[in-house]
Protein backbone atom coordinates (compact mmCIF):
# COMPACT_ATOMS: atom_id res chain seq x y z
CA UNK A 1 0.00 0.00 0.00
CA UNK A 2 1.49 3.73 -1.01
CA UNK A 3 2.15 6.01 1.69
CA UNK A 4 -0.66 7.97 1.52
CA UNK A 5 -2.92 4.59 2.09
CA UNK A 6 -1.62 4.15 5.06
CA UNK A 7 -1.96 7.25 6.70
CA UNK A 8 -5.61 7.58 5.50
CA UNK A 9 -6.44 3.75 6.35
CA UNK A 10 -4.83 4.66 9.86
CA UNK A 11 -7.39 7.79 10.24
CA UNK A 12 -10.31 5.63 8.96
CA UNK A 13 -9.46 2.91 11.28
CA UNK A 14 -8.98 5.55 14.26
CA UNK A 15 -12.48 6.70 14.23
CA UNK A 16 -13.93 3.22 13.53
CA UNK A 17 -12.25 1.32 16.19
CA UNK A 18 -12.72 3.94 18.60
CA UNK A 19 -16.34 4.02 17.53
CA UNK A 20 -19.03 6.69 17.14
CA UNK A 21 -22.03 4.42 18.22
CA UNK A 22 -23.09 6.82 21.17
CA UNK A 23 -21.17 10.10 20.17
CA UNK A 24 -23.49 13.20 19.79
CA UNK A 25 -23.76 13.31 15.98
CA UNK A 26 -22.40 16.95 15.37
CA UNK A 27 -19.30 16.49 17.29
CA UNK A 28 -19.04 13.17 15.41
CA UNK A 29 -19.26 15.00 11.91
CA UNK A 30 -17.32 18.17 13.29
CA UNK A 31 -14.20 15.53 14.19
CA UNK A 32 -14.13 14.35 10.87
CA UNK A 33 -14.80 17.48 9.02
CA UNK A 34 -11.71 18.82 11.03
CA UNK A 35 -9.44 15.55 9.32
CA UNK A 36 -11.18 14.13 5.80
CA UNK A 37 -10.48 15.19 3.58
CA UNK A 38 -6.65 16.28 4.07
CA UNK A 39 -4.18 18.40 3.57
CA UNK A 40 -0.62 17.07 2.55
CA UNK A 41 -0.40 14.94 5.62
CA UNK A 42 3.26 16.18 5.50
CA UNK A 43 4.16 15.14 9.14
CA UNK A 44 2.86 11.57 9.11
CA UNK A 45 4.69 10.91 5.84
CA UNK A 46 7.77 11.98 8.11
CA UNK A 47 6.71 9.59 10.51
CA UNK A 48 6.36 6.60 8.60
CA UNK A 49 9.61 7.62 6.34
CA UNK A 50 11.42 7.61 9.08
CA UNK A 51 10.14 4.35 10.31
CA UNK A 52 11.04 2.88 7.16
CA UNK A 53 14.59 4.44 7.89
CA UNK A 54 14.77 2.61 10.82
CA UNK A 55 13.75 -1.25 9.47
CA UNK A 56 9.73 -1.08 11.03
CA UNK A 57 9.26 -4.53 12.14
CA UNK A 58 5.35 -3.23 13.18
CA UNK A 59 4.11 -1.53 10.39
CA UNK A 60 0.46 -1.08 12.05
CA UNK A 61 2.18 0.43 15.23
CA UNK A 62 3.95 3.29 13.20
CA UNK A 63 0.53 3.74 10.94
CA UNK A 64 -1.15 4.56 14.42
CA UNK A 65 1.99 6.77 15.66
CA UNK A 66 1.75 8.55 12.03
CA UNK A 67 -2.05 8.86 12.40
CA UNK A 68 -1.85 10.38 16.06
CA UNK A 69 0.75 12.98 15.16
CA UNK A 70 -1.60 13.59 12.28
CA UNK A 71 -5.24 14.08 14.39
CA UNK A 72 -3.03 16.63 17.20
CA UNK A 73 -2.06 18.72 13.67
CA UNK A 74 -5.91 18.64 13.05
CA UNK A 75 -7.00 19.77 16.46
CA UNK A 76 -4.82 22.33 16.80
CA UNK A 77 -6.23 23.77 13.08
CA UNK A 78 -9.60 23.70 14.59
CA UNK A 79 -8.44 25.44 17.70
CA UNK A 80 -6.48 28.11 15.79
CA UNK A 81 -8.73 29.35 13.66
CA UNK A 82 -11.71 29.63 16.70
CA UNK A 83 -12.71 33.17 16.59
CA UNK A 84 -10.73 34.66 19.65
CA UNK A 85 -7.33 33.16 17.52
CA UNK A 86 -7.35 33.83 13.75
CA UNK A 87 -11.26 33.77 13.61
CA UNK A 88 -10.23 31.91 10.01
CA UNK A 89 -13.63 31.10 8.06
CA UNK A 90 -11.64 28.94 5.29
CA UNK A 91 -9.45 25.98 6.03
CA UNK A 92 -7.97 23.47 3.11
CA UNK A 93 -10.44 25.09 1.05
CA UNK A 94 -13.50 24.61 3.09
CA UNK A 95 -15.40 26.27 5.85
CA UNK A 96 -13.35 25.82 9.08
CA UNK A 97 -15.22 23.41 11.86
CA UNK A 98 -16.55 26.50 13.69
CA UNK A 99 -18.39 27.87 10.80
CA UNK A 100 -19.31 24.33 9.68
CA UNK A 101 -20.68 23.74 12.93
CA UNK A 102 -20.70 26.05 15.54
CA UNK A 103 -17.77 27.36 18.12
CA UNK A 104 -18.89 25.24 20.73
CA UNK A 105 -18.30 21.70 18.27
CA UNK A 106 -15.48 23.29 17.52
CA UNK A 107 -13.51 23.76 21.26
CA UNK A 108 -14.98 20.31 21.83
CA UNK A 109 -14.32 18.57 18.39
CA UNK A 110 -9.92 19.85 19.07
CA UNK A 111 -10.75 18.36 22.44
CA UNK A 112 -11.95 15.09 21.62
CA UNK A 113 -9.58 14.71 18.23
CA UNK A 114 -6.58 15.25 21.15
CA UNK A 115 -7.88 12.42 23.41
CA UNK A 116 -8.31 10.05 20.34
CA UNK A 117 -4.68 10.42 19.43
CA UNK A 118 -3.11 8.99 22.56
CA UNK A 119 -6.10 6.44 22.62
CA UNK A 120 -5.18 4.85 19.22
CA UNK A 121 -1.35 4.74 20.50
CA UNK A 122 -2.57 2.54 22.92
CA UNK A 123 -4.99 0.49 20.67
CA UNK A 124 -2.16 -0.28 18.26
CA UNK A 125 -0.35 -1.02 20.67
CA UNK A 126 1.37 -4.62 19.86
CA UNK A 127 4.48 -3.46 22.20
CA UNK A 128 3.50 -2.58 25.30
CA UNK A 129 6.92 -1.74 25.93
CA UNK A 130 6.72 0.68 23.48
CA UNK A 131 3.86 2.40 24.96
CA UNK A 132 5.74 4.70 27.19
CA UNK A 133 7.87 6.39 24.79
CA UNK A 134 5.21 7.18 22.17
CA UNK A 135 3.33 8.42 24.96
CA UNK A 136 5.53 10.80 25.62
CA UNK A 137 7.03 12.08 22.81
CA UNK A 138 3.38 12.60 21.73
CA UNK A 139 2.81 14.31 24.89
CA UNK A 140 5.94 16.22 25.01
CA UNK A 141 4.80 17.47 21.20
CA UNK A 142 1.78 19.17 21.96
CA UNK A 143 1.51 20.10 25.74
CA UNK A 144 1.79 23.24 27.56
CA UNK A 145 6.30 23.22 28.51
CA UNK A 146 7.13 23.46 25.09
CA UNK A 147 4.55 21.87 23.02
CA UNK A 148 2.14 23.06 19.69
CA UNK A 149 -0.40 24.14 22.48
CA UNK A 150 3.01 26.38 24.16
CA UNK A 151 3.50 27.68 20.70
CA UNK A 152 0.24 29.17 20.18
CA UNK A 153 0.64 30.34 23.67
CA UNK A 154 3.36 32.48 22.66
CA UNK A 155 0.66 34.52 20.81
CA UNK A 156 -0.74 35.48 23.95
CA UNK A 157 1.69 36.67 25.32
CA UNK A 158 2.75 41.14 24.98
CA UNK A 159 6.52 40.28 24.56
CA UNK A 160 6.95 36.83 23.06
CA UNK A 161 9.92 34.95 22.80
CA UNK A 162 10.50 34.60 18.97
CA UNK A 163 12.76 31.36 18.47
CA UNK A 164 10.61 29.61 21.52
CA UNK A 165 7.46 30.46 19.25
CA UNK A 166 9.00 28.97 16.09
CA UNK A 167 10.48 26.03 17.58
CA UNK A 168 7.51 25.16 19.86
CA UNK A 169 4.67 26.11 17.21
CA UNK A 170 5.98 24.38 14.58
CA UNK A 171 8.83 22.74 15.35
CA UNK A 172 7.46 20.51 18.27
CA UNK A 173 5.24 18.47 16.08
CA UNK A 174 7.92 18.10 13.45
CA UNK A 175 9.98 16.41 16.18
CA UNK A 176 7.26 14.70 17.46
CA UNK A 177 6.52 13.09 14.48
CA UNK A 178 10.04 12.26 13.73
CA UNK A 179 11.03 10.17 16.62
CA UNK A 180 7.74 8.74 17.10
CA UNK A 181 8.34 7.14 13.71
CA UNK A 182 11.42 5.49 15.67
CA UNK A 183 10.21 4.81 18.34
CA UNK A 184 7.21 2.81 17.12
CA UNK A 185 10.29 0.75 15.21
CA UNK A 186 11.88 -0.21 19.28
CA UNK A 187 14.33 2.19 18.13
CA UNK A 188 16.56 5.22 20.16
CA UNK A 189 14.28 8.34 19.12
CA UNK A 190 16.43 10.69 20.87
CA UNK A 191 18.70 11.23 17.65
CA UNK A 192 15.39 11.76 15.64
CA UNK A 193 14.61 14.83 17.35
CA UNK A 194 16.90 17.37 15.16
CA UNK A 195 15.94 15.70 11.69
CA UNK A 196 12.16 16.14 12.72
CA UNK A 197 12.73 19.93 14.42
CA UNK A 198 14.95 21.21 11.57
CA UNK A 199 12.38 19.95 8.63
CA UNK A 200 10.14 21.93 10.96
CA UNK A 201 11.81 25.45 10.96
CA UNK A 202 12.47 24.54 7.00
CA UNK A 203 8.05 24.31 7.21
CA UNK A 204 7.68 27.23 8.75
CA UNK A 205 10.05 29.14 6.45
CA UNK A 206 8.25 27.87 3.62
CA UNK A 207 4.73 28.64 4.90
CA UNK A 208 5.94 32.13 5.77
CA UNK A 209 7.03 32.36 2.21
CA UNK A 210 3.85 31.16 0.96
CA UNK A 211 1.58 33.33 3.34
CA UNK A 212 3.39 36.53 1.74
CA UNK A 213 3.20 35.56 -1.62
CA UNK A 214 0.72 33.15 -2.36
CA UNK A 215 -3.14 33.60 -3.45
CA UNK A 216 -6.30 32.35 -1.08
CA UNK A 217 -7.00 29.80 -4.05
CA UNK A 218 -3.86 28.13 -3.66
CA UNK A 219 -3.70 27.92 -0.11
CA UNK A 220 -7.09 27.43 0.96
CA UNK A 221 -6.80 29.30 3.78
CA UNK A 222 -6.97 32.67 4.22
CA UNK A 223 -3.22 34.67 2.87
CA UNK A 224 -1.53 37.70 4.84
CA UNK A 225 -2.25 36.72 8.27
CA UNK A 226 0.72 36.55 10.00
CA UNK A 227 1.73 40.41 9.07
CA UNK A 228 -1.60 41.29 9.84
CA UNK A 229 -1.47 40.02 12.86
CA UNK A 230 1.93 41.28 14.05
CA UNK A 231 3.08 37.82 14.27
CA UNK A 232 6.77 36.77 13.88
CA UNK A 233 7.94 35.75 10.48
CA UNK A 234 11.45 35.32 8.23
CA UNK A 235 9.58 36.90 5.83
CA UNK A 236 9.58 40.16 7.37
CA UNK A 237 12.86 39.58 9.17
CA UNK A 238 15.45 37.87 6.09
CA UNK A 239 12.76 39.65 3.07
CA UNK A 240 11.90 37.56 0.33
CA UNK A 241 15.40 36.42 -1.10
CA UNK A 242 16.69 35.75 2.35
CA UNK A 243 14.33 33.43 3.29
CA UNK A 244 14.72 31.52 0.26
CA UNK A 245 18.18 30.67 1.05
CA UNK A 246 17.43 29.97 4.73
CA UNK A 247 14.90 27.10 3.25
CA UNK A 248 17.42 25.63 1.63
CA UNK A 249 19.96 25.57 4.26
CA UNK A 250 17.58 24.16 6.46
CA UNK A 251 17.05 21.20 4.48
CA UNK A 252 20.66 21.04 3.38
CA UNK A 253 21.06 20.86 7.76
CA UNK A 254 18.07 18.33 7.93
CA UNK A 255 20.12 15.59 5.45
CA UNK A 256 23.04 15.85 7.36
CA UNK A 257 21.63 15.06 10.61
CA UNK A 258 19.75 11.99 9.88
CA UNK A 259 21.19 9.43 12.56
CA UNK A 260 22.93 6.28 11.43
CA UNK A 261 20.03 3.72 9.85
CA UNK A 262 19.63 1.02 7.18
CA UNK A 263 17.86 2.96 5.64
CA UNK A 264 19.68 6.48 5.10
CA UNK A 265 20.25 6.81 1.23
CA UNK A 266 16.42 6.65 0.54
CA UNK A 267 15.37 9.04 3.44
CA UNK A 268 17.42 11.73 1.81
CA UNK A 269 16.37 11.25 -1.51
CA UNK A 270 12.66 11.44 -0.06
CA UNK A 271 13.68 14.70 2.03
CA UNK A 272 14.82 16.28 -1.35
CA UNK A 273 12.36 15.21 -3.13
CA UNK A 274 9.35 16.07 -0.62
CA UNK A 275 10.95 19.28 0.23
CA UNK A 276 10.46 21.02 -2.81
CA UNK A 277 6.71 20.45 -2.79
CA UNK A 278 6.41 22.39 0.14
CA UNK A 279 7.38 25.95 -1.51
CA UNK A 280 5.12 27.72 -3.80
CA UNK A 281 4.74 26.55 -7.22
CA UNK A 282 7.01 29.29 -8.58
CA UNK A 283 10.30 28.24 -6.94
CA UNK A 284 10.39 24.59 -7.73
CA UNK A 285 12.11 24.92 -10.70
CA UNK A 286 14.86 26.93 -8.48
CA UNK A 287 14.75 24.62 -5.32
CA UNK A 288 15.36 21.79 -7.52
CA UNK B 1 0.12 10.62 54.44
CA UNK B 2 -3.50 11.49 54.11
CA UNK B 3 -5.78 10.30 50.71
CA UNK B 4 -5.56 14.85 50.59
CA UNK B 5 -2.37 14.85 50.44
CA UNK B 6 -1.33 12.32 48.22
CA UNK B 7 -3.84 14.08 45.84
CA UNK B 8 -2.37 17.43 45.69
CA UNK B 9 1.21 15.84 45.88
CA UNK B 10 0.58 13.76 42.60
CA UNK B 11 -1.44 17.23 41.00
CA UNK B 12 2.20 19.40 41.62
CA UNK B 13 4.28 16.59 40.45
CA UNK B 14 2.60 16.58 37.36
CA UNK B 15 3.43 20.05 36.66
CA UNK B 16 7.13 20.21 38.19
CA UNK B 17 8.11 16.80 36.66
CA UNK B 18 6.88 17.74 33.24
CA UNK B 19 8.54 21.31 33.82
CA UNK B 20 7.32 25.02 32.70
CA UNK B 21 10.79 26.51 31.81
CA UNK B 22 10.40 26.63 28.56
CA UNK B 23 6.30 27.58 28.83
CA UNK B 24 4.47 31.03 27.98
CA UNK B 25 3.88 32.22 31.30
CA UNK B 26 0.34 33.20 30.93
CA UNK B 27 -0.35 29.78 29.54
CA UNK B 28 1.68 27.89 32.42
CA UNK B 29 -0.33 30.50 35.18
CA UNK B 30 -3.35 29.78 33.54
CA UNK B 31 -3.21 25.88 34.01
CA UNK B 32 -1.94 26.09 37.70
CA UNK B 33 -5.24 28.55 38.46
CA UNK B 34 -7.55 26.00 36.63
CA UNK B 35 -5.84 23.01 39.21
CA UNK B 36 -5.36 24.72 42.09
CA UNK B 37 -6.76 25.09 44.79
CA UNK B 38 -8.82 22.56 43.87
CA UNK B 39 -12.69 21.79 44.64
CA UNK B 40 -13.30 18.51 46.58
CA UNK B 41 -10.96 16.15 44.69
CA UNK B 42 -13.90 13.64 44.57
CA UNK B 43 -12.85 11.50 41.55
CA UNK B 44 -9.47 11.05 42.50
CA UNK B 45 -10.31 10.53 45.91
CA UNK B 46 -12.85 7.72 44.21
CA UNK B 47 -9.48 6.30 42.31
CA UNK B 48 -7.41 6.21 45.39
CA UNK B 49 -10.72 4.26 47.55
CA UNK B 50 -10.72 1.87 44.82
CA UNK B 51 -6.85 0.99 44.39
CA UNK B 52 -7.11 0.64 48.47
CA UNK B 53 -9.73 -1.80 48.13
CA UNK B 54 -8.28 -3.66 45.67
CA UNK B 55 -4.91 -3.55 47.71
CA UNK B 56 -2.34 -1.32 45.71
CA UNK B 57 0.81 -2.43 44.91
CA UNK B 58 2.23 0.64 43.23
CA UNK B 59 0.79 3.88 44.63
CA UNK B 60 3.22 6.20 42.72
CA UNK B 61 1.25 4.89 39.92
CA UNK B 62 -2.28 5.17 41.55
CA UNK B 63 -2.25 8.67 42.78
CA UNK B 64 -0.73 9.64 39.15
CA UNK B 65 -4.06 7.79 37.76
CA UNK B 66 -5.86 9.71 40.42
CA UNK B 67 -4.00 12.98 39.23
CA UNK B 68 -4.62 11.88 35.83
CA UNK B 69 -8.47 12.40 36.21
CA UNK B 70 -8.84 15.52 38.40
CA UNK B 71 -6.57 17.21 35.42
CA UNK B 72 -9.61 15.99 32.69
CA UNK B 73 -12.16 17.30 35.40
CA UNK B 74 -10.16 20.76 35.41
CA UNK B 75 -9.97 21.21 31.58
CA UNK B 76 -13.24 20.22 31.63
CA UNK B 77 -14.52 22.85 33.90
CA UNK B 78 -12.03 25.56 32.29
CA UNK B 79 -13.72 24.75 28.39
CA UNK B 80 -17.42 24.04 30.03
CA UNK B 81 -16.57 28.24 31.51
CA UNK B 82 -15.96 29.31 28.06
CA UNK B 83 -17.94 32.62 27.11
CA UNK B 84 -19.17 29.74 24.07
CA UNK B 85 -20.89 27.67 26.67
CA UNK B 86 -21.29 28.65 30.54
CA UNK B 87 -20.08 31.89 29.97
CA UNK B 88 -19.07 31.65 33.65
CA UNK B 89 -16.62 34.16 35.64
CA UNK B 90 -16.92 32.40 39.05
CA UNK B 91 -15.50 28.89 39.22
CA UNK B 92 -14.83 27.82 42.97
CA UNK B 93 -14.94 31.02 44.51
CA UNK B 94 -12.32 32.68 41.77
CA UNK B 95 -12.47 34.04 38.48
CA UNK B 96 -12.84 31.18 35.77
CA UNK B 97 -9.59 30.93 33.72
CA UNK B 98 -11.35 33.29 30.78
CA UNK B 99 -11.67 35.66 33.35
CA UNK B 100 -8.49 36.28 35.21
CA UNK B 101 -6.74 35.39 31.81
CA UNK B 102 -8.08 35.41 28.25
CA UNK B 103 -10.45 33.54 26.30
CA UNK B 104 -7.15 32.42 24.73
CA UNK B 105 -5.02 31.31 27.37
CA UNK B 106 -8.24 29.35 28.54
CA UNK B 107 -8.96 27.23 25.42
CA UNK B 108 -4.88 26.29 25.08
CA UNK B 109 -5.04 25.92 29.08
CA UNK B 110 -7.62 23.25 28.69
CA UNK B 111 -5.98 21.69 25.56
CA UNK B 112 -2.42 21.14 27.81
CA UNK B 113 -4.12 20.25 30.61
CA UNK B 114 -5.74 17.11 28.06
CA UNK B 115 -2.20 16.32 27.41
CA UNK B 116 -0.64 16.47 30.70
CA UNK B 117 -3.23 13.97 31.82
CA UNK B 118 -2.35 11.23 29.52
CA UNK B 119 2.04 12.35 30.13
CA UNK B 120 1.82 11.48 33.48
CA UNK B 121 0.40 8.36 33.39
CA UNK B 122 3.42 7.45 30.69
CA UNK B 123 5.71 9.22 33.36
CA UNK B 124 4.05 7.13 36.42
CA UNK B 125 4.70 4.24 34.85
CA UNK B 126 6.73 1.89 36.58
CA UNK B 127 4.76 -1.31 35.19
CA UNK B 128 4.40 -0.87 31.12
CA UNK B 129 2.21 -3.61 30.98
CA UNK B 130 -0.21 -1.68 32.61
CA UNK B 131 0.09 1.51 30.73
CA UNK B 132 -2.03 0.87 27.84
CA UNK B 133 -5.08 0.01 29.96
CA UNK B 134 -4.68 2.98 31.67
CA UNK B 135 -4.74 5.74 28.84
CA UNK B 136 -7.69 3.90 26.98
CA UNK B 137 -9.70 3.99 29.98
CA UNK B 138 -8.87 7.89 30.51
CA UNK B 139 -9.66 8.14 26.73
CA UNK B 140 -12.54 6.58 27.04
CA UNK B 141 -13.67 8.80 29.92
CA UNK B 142 -12.78 12.34 27.96
CA UNK B 143 -13.21 11.50 24.38
CA UNK B 144 -15.74 11.73 21.37
CA UNK B 145 -17.41 8.84 21.33
CA UNK B 146 -19.03 8.65 25.13
CA UNK B 147 -16.74 10.47 27.73
CA UNK B 148 -17.59 13.98 29.26
CA UNK B 149 -16.36 15.81 25.66
CA UNK B 150 -19.32 13.97 24.76
CA UNK B 151 -21.47 14.64 27.25
CA UNK B 152 -20.83 18.39 26.93
CA UNK B 153 -21.26 17.91 23.26
CA UNK B 154 -24.91 17.13 23.83
CA UNK B 155 -25.84 20.77 24.83
CA UNK B 156 -25.00 21.58 20.65
CA UNK B 157 -27.50 19.47 19.58
CA UNK B 158 -31.62 20.24 18.67
CA UNK B 159 -32.85 17.26 20.33
CA UNK B 160 -30.16 15.96 23.23
CA UNK B 161 -30.63 12.18 24.11
CA UNK B 162 -31.17 12.67 27.91
CA UNK B 163 -29.73 9.53 28.93
CA UNK B 164 -26.67 9.74 27.18
CA UNK B 165 -26.19 13.28 28.51
CA UNK B 166 -26.21 12.32 31.91
CA UNK B 167 -24.16 9.22 31.42
CA UNK B 168 -21.38 10.64 29.24
CA UNK B 169 -20.81 14.63 31.03
CA UNK B 170 -21.16 13.22 34.65
CA UNK B 171 -20.77 9.13 35.00
CA UNK B 172 -18.18 8.17 31.99
CA UNK B 173 -15.32 10.21 34.30
CA UNK B 174 -16.66 8.64 37.59
CA UNK B 175 -16.66 5.61 35.79
CA UNK B 176 -13.10 6.30 35.05
CA UNK B 177 -11.99 7.31 37.90
CA UNK B 178 -13.05 3.93 39.43
CA UNK B 179 -11.66 1.68 36.73
CA UNK B 180 -8.43 3.72 36.71
CA UNK B 181 -7.82 2.94 40.34
CA UNK B 182 -8.20 -1.18 39.59
CA UNK B 183 -6.20 -1.00 36.83
CA UNK B 184 -3.41 0.78 38.43
CA UNK B 185 -3.35 -2.18 40.86
CA UNK B 186 -2.96 -4.55 37.91
CA UNK B 187 -6.64 -5.60 38.99
CA UNK B 188 -9.62 -6.65 36.37
CA UNK B 189 -11.11 -3.33 36.03
CA UNK B 190 -14.03 -3.48 33.94
CA UNK B 191 -16.22 -5.11 37.19
CA UNK B 192 -15.57 -1.54 38.80
CA UNK B 193 -17.34 0.36 36.42
CA UNK B 194 -21.26 0.29 37.54
CA UNK B 195 -19.42 1.41 40.71
CA UNK B 196 -18.28 4.65 38.93
CA UNK B 197 -20.97 5.19 36.94
CA UNK B 198 -23.72 5.00 39.64
CA UNK B 199 -21.56 7.25 42.05
CA UNK B 200 -21.22 9.48 38.88
CA UNK B 201 -25.25 9.38 38.87
CA UNK B 202 -25.33 10.35 42.64
CA UNK B 203 -23.07 13.22 41.97
CA UNK B 204 -25.03 14.68 39.41
CA UNK B 205 -28.76 14.51 40.82
CA UNK B 206 -26.80 15.88 44.33
CA UNK B 207 -25.33 18.68 41.88
CA UNK B 208 -28.68 19.30 40.29
CA UNK B 209 -30.01 19.48 43.73
CA UNK B 210 -27.53 21.69 44.89
CA UNK B 211 -28.02 23.54 41.63
CA UNK B 212 -31.41 24.57 41.98
CA UNK B 213 -31.59 25.50 45.67
CA UNK B 214 -28.36 26.79 46.73
CA UNK B 215 -26.72 29.75 47.20
CA UNK B 216 -23.30 31.34 44.87
CA UNK B 217 -21.42 31.68 47.80
CA UNK B 218 -22.03 28.19 48.90
CA UNK B 219 -21.28 26.56 45.39
CA UNK B 220 -18.48 29.39 44.31
CA UNK B 221 -19.74 29.03 40.65
CA UNK B 222 -23.13 30.74 39.02
CA UNK B 223 -26.52 28.93 40.49
CA UNK B 224 -29.75 28.02 38.67
CA UNK B 225 -27.74 27.57 35.16
CA UNK B 226 -29.31 24.03 34.91
CA UNK B 227 -32.57 25.58 34.45
CA UNK B 228 -31.72 28.80 33.04
CA UNK B 229 -29.92 27.06 30.09
CA UNK B 230 -32.90 24.12 29.51
CA UNK B 231 -30.42 21.58 30.59
CA UNK B 232 -31.81 18.53 31.68
CA UNK B 233 -32.01 18.24 35.46
CA UNK B 234 -33.77 15.08 37.68
CA UNK B 235 -35.10 18.30 39.77
CA UNK B 236 -37.04 19.48 36.90
CA UNK B 237 -37.70 15.92 36.21
CA UNK B 238 -38.91 14.43 39.45
CA UNK B 239 -39.20 17.64 41.89
CA UNK B 240 -36.86 18.24 44.70
CA UNK B 241 -38.44 15.37 47.05
CA UNK B 242 -38.35 12.45 44.47
CA UNK B 243 -34.13 13.83 43.55
CA UNK B 244 -33.07 13.30 47.00
CA UNK B 245 -35.08 10.02 46.90
CA UNK B 246 -32.86 9.19 43.80
CA UNK B 247 -30.28 10.41 45.35
CA UNK B 248 -30.32 7.79 48.46
CA UNK B 249 -30.89 4.68 46.03
CA UNK B 250 -28.51 5.66 43.62
CA UNK B 251 -25.62 5.38 46.81
CA UNK B 252 -27.46 1.96 47.83
CA UNK B 253 -26.96 0.77 44.09
CA UNK B 254 -23.34 2.12 44.47
CA UNK B 255 -22.68 -0.18 47.32
CA UNK B 256 -24.22 -3.10 46.56
CA UNK B 257 -22.04 -2.89 43.00
CA UNK B 258 -18.62 -3.07 44.18
CA UNK B 259 -17.35 -6.48 43.36
CA UNK B 260 -15.48 -8.52 45.23
CA UNK B 261 -12.28 -7.22 46.44
CA UNK B 262 -9.87 -7.50 50.22
CA UNK B 263 -10.94 -3.75 51.25
CA UNK B 264 -14.46 -4.20 50.48
CA UNK B 265 -15.71 -3.07 53.61
CA UNK B 266 -13.83 0.12 54.41
CA UNK B 267 -15.02 1.35 51.01
CA UNK B 268 -18.95 0.49 51.81
CA UNK B 269 -18.36 2.92 55.25
CA UNK B 270 -16.04 5.72 52.89
CA UNK B 271 -18.84 5.42 50.13
CA UNK B 272 -21.56 6.09 52.92
CA UNK B 273 -19.74 9.04 54.56
CA UNK B 274 -18.65 10.95 51.64
CA UNK B 275 -21.83 10.43 49.36
CA UNK B 276 -23.66 12.52 52.52
CA UNK B 277 -20.97 15.46 51.94
CA UNK B 278 -22.64 15.85 48.07
CA UNK B 279 -25.52 17.23 49.44
CA UNK B 280 -26.18 20.76 50.35
CA UNK B 281 -25.66 21.09 54.69
CA UNK B 282 -29.24 21.25 55.10
CA UNK B 283 -29.82 17.52 54.05
CA UNK B 284 -26.51 16.12 55.71
CA UNK B 285 -28.81 15.32 58.66
CA UNK B 286 -31.56 13.44 56.88
CA UNK B 287 -28.73 11.23 54.41
CA UNK B 288 -27.44 10.39 57.59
Amino acid sequence: MSVSGRIEKALEAAFTRVGTSDSPPRLAAGMRHAVFPGGARIRPRLTLAVAAACGEDEPALVDFAGAAIELMHCASLVHDDLPCFDDADLRRGRPSVHKCFDERTAVLAGDALIVLAFQILALGSTQPQRLGALVTILARAVGGPAGIVAGQAWECEDAPDVGLYHRQKTGALFAGASMIGAAACGAQHDAWRQLGETLGEAYQAADDIGDAESSVEALGKPVGRDLAFGRPSIVAQFGLAGALQRFDRLVEEAIASIPSCPGVNDLQTLIITESRRLLPKQHWQRAA
